[in-house]
């Protein structure tokens, strides 16, 4: 008898086990089953469906030679038996079956399997405040709550939204509701910035500020604490600790967590959060029984500890390496290190590896350095400024993580793809300064804002290089804090410094970059020098410099002025 | 006495030395001399100032922050001592001294060191046949010849011309000639492809047919022979051993040659094609003297040998080891893996590692798996094919090296740079499967394309997909080969597959995709099934379930007709 192989669950890594299993074993009898009727679905796409960039939700469904990934589908090309509207009650592992009912029928059978594999993916959470339950607030937990959400803005029900939490999902959606539909959208963030955990803060802030620009509001700090309802149980308001937000349009974006309780309830092994946990064949507990997506534990290639990674990307890449080891190919899945993009209306954002705060908290001894320079020849038209912020373990010079933040398009993704398979491989800071990257002036620089990122990392770490970052700069200029007798030194052209001379009299001196060798006696004495220029090399070799004529007490602004333009501060507009 | 450190050439590598030593030592006097005065300029640049792009060369020759690097700028904002019109004629090791030359005046002198860095670059190879010297015939050796010629153009004295060399500058010289100034520009490249050694077959056809279809003809088994002058002795027609080429401008682009006679001279070991011999400190045999950029010989860490790389982005990172060795840290460059990319009018190609032809003419039993895949979700809007051919090694499964092919822009180097560092760590098939590139739609896809190519490869290498390649397929249908009792499976939509099968009855038989499983017996028998469909990826599931009922005579058309339709053949216009 051919083997049954049954996949509990048609999204990612389901169908992506199922199929990758069935081509190397075309005898074996490959069972999909999944508790919706719309399976194999991108749901990363789900923002870009309510945006509208994406008319129809079978497009998320459909393949790139437009054919619908649907039960006939899996059934027909791919040679599966499909089992869709049947949810998987529980696991007899003992007589090696699973117990699954009808979800419109309630008809229960019984599925036998030979090896199983669990693909339960995740469930958002909800935040358990008084009105969470009220009609228009969602939850992005499938397509069916997409297409809900897109029906009542295409009624025009929608005038005010508010996203509960910054992360990814909450930004993404955020943008879909105020660019396409023109709604007034909010964002709450518990977290004292977006993006918590993921990029430091001075990336978040530029990302707030975008989000400003671009009419969301933000507020970071905050609480959802309460929702309110009108008479007939549609949301109306969002109180949180600070403040009351009228909208008729709430999303709850709050994080996801493992859809781990059919594996639990089985007697497989799960981590103290629910994720199932798995070898590096993706084997839980039980030999016979492989998990893979969102509903699995990883291990986090940076920080050496146990991770959750709820992916799209991951869940396929698992699925395929599920679908090996069932066919007797020994593959593994190590790990990641937490690759991210995303598009945030005119820019993107995205990181590799861990975040500074992140790094701290396990114990690395973890720095930042931020490059600022053009993403192409700087006499290529069309460049644009990319930031790239490096994050380095001092003590060892290994490179810990990677943000970026660039002009909408693909030149963010080549450092961050670039900087990923390397910090997988525990490579230092060196090896960033020499990483080989390809260029020709359309596309990058003879040395690229990576090289650049890490060969700043390099003078930082090494003591060459002492900064002040954007945020306690600001801090000082707004007055929040201070550092006794501090100057600024503008070593940018006259023009650009002027103003800023004229508003802070006393606390601005300009003297041309070039003019610093020969003029530096004339620096007002015994003053902590702030060092600025636009983004912080010219601000690196006079640093250098007046060291070695002995001016010691001097700060480079990390990142220059083009770190601080794009925080929307206050002062900037003069 | 502060160290005196004399740095002899200032394009890329040497002010890169010059400018980081004195920044790790600023009680160094440091000496830059070049026999120019156009110094630090941007030479990958020289095509787009030629071609409009870049209005003005100072703009090659300017700062991020819009200061003109020039002997003032050296001097004055970096600290240097600046030589300008001065060559170095000698080097007396013994007495530590360089002997130079006013190129202006005549006069000679002597610059005294304690270390010495030579970054004498290259010069482009001029073919020594009749006419060579004729007026009219350029080579790129510098911003003078740059200037020169665009003043030619911009007086409207050239309606056709030639440039000898396909690859990477005399594509990008095609393109500056043929798109804004309009000229009827022909590429004549003496081996069977354009960009040879540098990528496969399949991509530089390609490269050829973009080149055909935005009017750049291109003539590749074609050697100039020599070239015929009008009276007044400028040049009028190309002779190649095929046709006679009419013309008014030549651009000789047959690639570049070390400028290593003045380290030979001075008795320091040079290879024997004239390259500089340096350790990874880029000391060369003489421990007081450092070399770098154009001018050295370097390392191919996928070969495993000497390799030539005069790529600017290599000098440049050169350079700061140099400064690094200088100062006493000890930096090292342990080698190149190759990367390159190029814009080509409305498309961008590029490769990292070596080619397939290369790898095996190194001993590696080389092959190659192309994948076609969006480069981002295929529902995002702006998305577009790309072409990634991975190139590995059967025996090992190492990856040995990657092209690409896709719409102008950064995703290809997206791909190239994630490949880059992995290369370098000889990375296997396995890594690149599971390499985690950053995923969101409007990115990139759950499985992105390299991924994708891994993939293939994997498949390919353990015997599962078998394939022809687009090559031998059009030779088969151009009737200049054959393959007996060959036909076409296509399992393409009916409308698609329709006109083929009308065009070729006898060759090409229609089956879709998800009903071969069914109808599979149908079949005719006893042919060689070439599985055709768009990106290769349905023929692989279809050759993997024939072979489990027992056809085993199939090829599937690698890359499928997406490949096909990019090489313009004559039999694909109907």
């Amino acid at each position: 008898m051919s083997e049954r192989i049954v996949v509990i669950g048609a999204v990612a890594a389901g169908p992506k086990a199922a199929c990758r299993v069935k081509r190397l074993l075309p005898d074996a009898e490959v069972t999909l089953l999944d508790q919706d009727d719309l399976i194999s679905y991108g749901g990363c796409g789900i923002p870009y469906y309510v945006s509208g960039d994406v008319s129809d939700e079978k497009e998320l469904r459909a393949t790139s030679f437009h054919m619908l990934r649907d039960e006939r589908f899996f059934k027909e090309a791919k040679g599966l038996n499909v089992m869709t509207l049947t949810r998987a009650v529980s696991i007899d592992r003992k007589e090696k079956v699973v117990n699954v009912e009808n979800v419109k029928s309630g008809e229960k059978s019984q599925v036998p399997y030979d090896k199983l594999v669990i693909a339960t993916g995740s469930q958002p959470n909800v935040i358990p405040v008084p009105g969470h339950d009220l009609n228009g607030v969602f939850t992005i937990s499938n397509l069916h709550k997409a297409i809900a959400i897109k029906e009542l803005l295409a009624q025009g029900k929608v005038e005010k939204a508010v996203v509960i939490g910054g992360g990814a999902i909450g930004i993404e959606m955020a943008e879909a509701l105020a660019d396409l539909w023109g709604i007034e959208t909010k964002i709450v963030e518990f977290m004292p910035q977006v993006l918590p955990r993921i990029v430091d803060v001075t990336i978040a802030r530029m990302v707030e500020q975008h989000l400003r620009e671009n009419n969301v509001e933000v507020f970071t700090n905050e609480g959802a604490q309460k929702f309110e309802g009108t008479d007939d149980g549609w949301v109306k308001k969002v109180i949180t600790n600070k403040r009351e937000l009228e909208c008729d349009l709430v999303i709850m974006a709050a994080g996801v967590r493992p859809r781990g309780e059919l594996a639990k309830e089985a007697g497989l092994e799960v981590s103290p959060y629910g994720a199932i946990v798995v070898n590096q064949r993706m084997q839980t507990s039980d030999p016979s029984i492989y998990a893979a997506g969102d509903c699995v534990e990883t291990y986090n290639l940076v920080t050496g500890k146990k991770a959750y990674a709820p992916l799209g990307s991951v869940a396929n890449r698992q699925g395929r390496v599920v679908g090996d080891n069932l066919a007797g190919i020994p593959s593994r899945f190590d790990g990641v290190v937490g690759s991210f993009i995303m598009k945030v209306f005119d820019i993107c954002v995205g990181a590799t590896g861990v975040s500074t705060d992140v790094a701290k908290s396990e114990g690395f001894e973890a720095v930042s350095a931020m490059a600022v320079q053009s993403d192409r020849a700087h006499f290529f038209p069309t460049q644009a400024l990319m930031f790239n912020n490096i994050v380095v373990n001092k003590t060892d010079r290994r490179v810990l993580g990677l943000q970026g933040f660039a002009k909408m398009g693909d030149g963010l993704l080549a450092r961050l793809n670039a900087a990923a398979g390397m910090i997988a491989r525990r490579a230092v800071i060196d090896d960033f300064s020499n990483l080989e990257l390809a260029y020709a002036p359309p596309f990058s620089t003879a040395v690229d804002v990576l090289n650049a990122a890490a060969n700043i990392a390099d003078n930082l770490v090494s003591g060459r290089l002492k900064i002040v970052s954007p945020e306690e700069f600001v801090d000082w200029m707004d007055g929040k804090s201070d550092h006794p007798d501090w100057m600024a030194l503008d070593l940018r052209h006259p023009k650009e410094a002027e103003p800023w001379v004229k508003a802070f009299p006393e606390k601005w001196y300009a003297m041309v970059y070039d003019q610093v060798r020969s003029h530096y006696q004339e620096l007002p004495k015994d003053k902590t020098f702030i060092i600025i220029c636009n983004a912080g090399t010219r601000s690196y070799e006079i640093q250098v410099f007046l060291r070695s004529v002995g001016i010691d007490n001097t700060l480079v602004l990390a990142g220059g002025l083009n770190v601080i333009r794009r925080l929307g501060v206050s002062w900037w507009q003069q």
